[in-house]
């Protein structure tokens, strides 16, 4: 290969420069990297570097993104957008987001060591925010591209009472401009991420890469039950109303049917018990119940089943049931044409395809709004992610690196 | 009587007393009063004018408890000592405790209004701390005066890291001098608590009062669950380690096993999970146990099935399991004497003298550490306490102060 110009791997090259990046930290275990922070200005000047390396050309754009884009985008051609996001969540890890900024600088890098030149015009994007972390809001720089930012959200204000809209135009940003980065979809040819899986499948079926056939759609309830209080010791077991046993049945109940439902998954994360002291029969209790799954229907199957079931337990123990949801985000599938040429890339490198589905959130879910979306994800150690202890190995990076090579030099425009 | 003086009946002037008492509270439904805490300030200076108007010197003593002497008791003379505790649950009612403080008040001054002086030392007592509401630790005061306080739980912290000590002597208290509060037994001639039934016996039976023959005994234990934290979306429904669906696990079983077995009355009341947010995996669960009955026998066989259950749920899923008893108190007797006594008060009054036994733990359970305890309960509606619907009649508190009038006229120094 370039051996002799590169003495490392490339998997071992791309380790090094997300070691790098990871010194881009605020003090504290792990990565915490935030948008429009001096740790994002440091790291863009890493990527702004690895950019013109792979022959691309840098520009921070309107909403706090860095964008590099070879001299066919500069033109003004159709361009296949690659990249994710620079920010962490609080003591988060090397890879998440990170990956999938370095990962195909590395590979355009060394395609271009090759002397191959892609026909299409590329930009990868270092997006600004992804996790959240700072303002809340997320996909701040995804939906500037896809031509969805909500205005509203520069009124979003970090702890120290710092406005996002601040916050940005200290950075360099322009608030006043991000309704103009918005691309026509007849201009975009796809959007492809890398990401670490954030879940133990690749590891378990032994595989370096995976190919996302979707992102996975969320909703989250809150439920509230209402039973008496009474004193522990003087009322009598029978005639009880006790919230927190209606609660733990119904927890229970939604362990026994998410695991007994394919695609579909999901979690009773928060739980608090009124008066919650320790000789009163508990009066209230009130659980968040969140579900995913990439398919719709599944998804609501599962939420019917749950509730028609939570509403029988709470007849059946004489206590009053409320339910409310509180958020809901569709699944998005990945274009089949896109999951198609990331499996036959693997497949050219001698790696396994294997189909997943991604019950994480990502930018894909904001560029799907403007254009197709593929993702590959690469084996992350214990299934781990948002954690200081994150990691992958140099092999898969490698291997990673090579069919996103293989992707590039395949991809053929569609649209 | 004193109708005369006192426009209002002892019954209802007791009312009126216990709805001021009332008003010393958090806010929030009901009545919230802790130990050392402003609101407990506010009733000490309402009861000490209740206790001089009563003919007692107030006195606020080393472990929070404000007690009134009679002259008798003041000049040394051995004492009869009444009295409940102030505090209460979280949002519980206007009567558990604050009756036994106000009732045997009133009654002491429609004796005083009599020109009755009684021929013994008397000491009305209310103790800063019974239901371990701020501390988990419980019968502070009591334990004070039987001399059985322990100085470790100085060490307890409230939800705010405060600990009993630090709050003590904010409060006025000592800790150092608690030592010196133990009562010698023969300076004692009993202790007699007046509280609300907190069950539905009297009322079913139509009785005003009821004479108490023992109270339960009680075991506490903390019960801490560990399992992994992970995200919600990614990581699979086999593998997890779910800490809150452990707990729900044991929570059922435990209501399965109460009620399955006589005289053996639990609760679960407290659980708290960490960390607690809609989209990670539990990592840890925390709840409290807690088991009463008149039978040690019934009690240590409930635990033992109990405890070996919850550590087989936990085996089973991987989670691993931390139990600590933290409070333990064995069923008591009331003296012979003093149930009889109460008996003869009760018919001279009128009132069927019903004997019952108490589910619930109260002072007389530390009191009896160092003298001869006996109650006496008051009917309350529907059997409800711990509640802001706990409710008495004006009716039935008129009839329980003058079975105490009789009571304290008739009491005879036996020891």
């Amino acid at each position: 290969m370039n051996d002799s110009k590169h003495p490392l791997s490339l998997g071992q090259q791309l380790m090094t420069r997300l070691d790098e990046a990871a010194r881009c930290s605020l003090p504290g275990g792990g990565v915490t990297r935030l948008f429009c922070s001096e740790e994002h200005r440091r790291v863009l000047t890493l990527i702004g570097d690895w950019m013109r390396q792979a022959g691309l050309t840098p520009e921070l754009d309107a909403s706090g993104n860095l964008v590099g884009r070879n001299d066919r985008a500069l033109a003004g051609e159709r361009t296949l957008i690659l990249g994710s996001h620079q920010d962490t969540v609080v003591e988060g890890g090397k890879y998440d987001g990170m990956l999938g900024v370095a990962l195909p600088l590395q590979a355009l890098q060394a395609l271009k060591d090759e002397g191959i030149e892609l026909p299409y015009g590329i930009e990868v994007v270092a997006f600004g925010d992804e996790e959240g972390t700072r303002f809340q809001s997320t996909l701040i720089g995804s939906r500037a591209l896809a031509g969805t930012f909500d205005p509203a959200s520069l009124e979003a204000r970090d702890a120290d009472g710092v406005s996002l809209g601040e916050a940005l135009r200290d950075f360099g940003g322009d608030p006043g401009a991000i309704s103009s980065l918005a691309r026509a979809p007849e201009q975009v040819l796809g959007f492809c991420e890398v990401h670490i899986e954030q879940g133990p499948v690749l590891e378990h079926r032994d595989h370096a890469v995976g190919v996302v056939t979707a992102l996975t759609g969320i909703e989250r309830h809150r439920i509230t039950l209402t039973g008496k209080a009474g004193h522990a010791g003087t009322t009598p077991m029978p005639g009880r109303h006790d919230a927190l046993v209606g609660a733990a049945e119904m927890v229970m109940e939604a362990d026994r049917v998410l695991n007994a439902t394919q695609e579909l998954v999901g979690v009773i994360g928060k739980l608090d018990v009124r008066p919650n002291a320790v000789n009163v029969i508990p009066a209230e209790a009130t659980f968040t119940l969140e579900l995913r799954s990439p398919d719709p229907r599944g998804r609501r199957v599962g939420r019917e089943q749950l509730l028609s079931a939570f509403a029988n337990i709470a007849e059946a123990r004489g206590l009053v049931l409320d339910m409310q949801q509180t958020y809901s985000a569709e699944a998005v599938d990945c274009a089949d044409w896109m999951i198609e040429a990331l499996e036959a890339a693997s497949e050219e490198c001698g790696q396994p395809a294997e189909r997943l589905f991604s019950g994480a959130g990502h930018d894909g879910l904001a560029m799907h709004d403007v254009t197709d979306i593929g993702m590959l994800f690469v084996r992350c150690r214990g299934g781990l992610s948002h954690h200081p202890d994150e990691a992958i190995t140099a092999e898969d990076a490698e291997a990673a690196t090579r069919v996103m090579m293989a992707f590039l030099r395949g991809f053929d425009e569609r649209s």
